[in-house]
């Protein structure tokens, strides 16, 4: 039995990554379902590990956390194998690490938000049976537009958002991305080749495939 | 001159952040206003500490940072006085630190978007010469409601909300509700005795209340 536990499946962008982080530090852990149909994400059980109940919430022994980020930052943190010559939070390097907070931080609060905004109208409002909201969906891609133009010039400089070697800062772009590639509003990307190798770069990565897998029920 | 350098005004809630951690720990600093009424925000100068325009920026010596969180840690890390015996990040602490990082992630991710949209309707949009949108507020003010009941019952457990002492994840609320509790709705928080308690801890700390005078250009 893995000491570590992922509360919520992988489709959940949160979860997925709290679970590319697992698989980067190649740490064993296991997914346990959360079944929001039966409303098992409001009951008392779920709402001791995450109290707003939602995922991902995780265990590790004693210690209970949520928060995907909080999560992946402790995950990199504990887990790290020293002789892989990655580290993904430049823990240790006062500068380093600031910059991985930073573009991190930028990925949270400019980058999700727009990429979210757009994936809630194409896909959840129609499987509610609501109609998207055209406007909204082209005010955040917008947005997103104005955030990839300054991360063009940002890989200009660096190959990864946080210096030449990747870290959490790149990773945690993952999950909405992908799932943002797959709607007809990618085209936004196509001015930014730089972004794009960038891109093709994360999802090469194995423990990036094997997670995409994941979310897209392939395998996991 | 100080090599530590803070681009912003203190009434900007970001800019408050970053201040409350430099008087927390008595770091020298010093403030360089950025004028929005020119759009210096915009100009060439201000876009090469801040490639999105937005306050604050922040210099020490060769080191740019942007995002006011990561600022907060970077400055928490390099300038904390071991002596004073508050480690604001619990950095070292395995389990401590990604308390902190987790309820920081709830201030940044639940708290503060909810407590944003009541400043925005209420102070921003009348200043404009618009009309609050009375919907928006009411749904905020009810986000915010949820959120400020899991802390109740999440300070009943501990003094603060990543443990038994003050940590970033405190202060780092303390900008916008310096605002909101200055405006009608600040009633929501009468039903949580605990969570005023909390705050009347936070504002009576000496670095909170001169950065309170700052941001109500009482001083500074």
């Amino acid at each position: 039995m893995s000491p570590v536990k992922v509360f919520g499946s992988a489709a959940f962008t949160n979860v997925a990554r709290v679970l590319v982080c697992l698989e980067e530090v190649g740490a064993e852990y296991e997914v346990v379902e959360v079944d929001f149909h039966d409303m098992e994400h409001k009951g008392p059980e779920h709402l001791a590990r995450n109290p707003f109940g939602q995922v991902p919430a995780f265990q590790d022994g004693d210690l209970m956390l949520f928060q995907s980020r909080a999560i992946s930052r402790y995950v990199l943190r504990k887990y790290r194998t020293p002789d892989d010559g990655t580290n993904l939070l430049r823990d240790g390097d006062l500068q380093g690490s600031a910059l991985v907070d930073a573009w991190l931080d930028v990925e949270a609060l400019q980058y999700e938000p727009a990429v979210h905004a757009v994936f809630v109208q194409h896909r959840v409002v129609p499987a509610l049976g609501g109609t998207p909201d055209e406007k909204a969906i082209g005010e955040n891609v917008e947005k997103l537009r104005k955030v990839l133009e300054v991360y063009e010039a940002r890989l200009g400089e660096r190959r990864y958002l946080a210096g030449d070697a990747v870290s959490l800062a790149d990773l945690s772009h993952f999950p909405y991305t992908h799932y943002f590639m797959g709607m007809p509003y990618a085209a936004v990307f196509d001015a930014f080749p730089r972004v794009r190798a960038w891109w093709q770069d994360l999802v090469a990565r194995p423990a990036v495939r094997k997670v995409a897998a994941m979310m897209d029920g392939r395998s996991g």
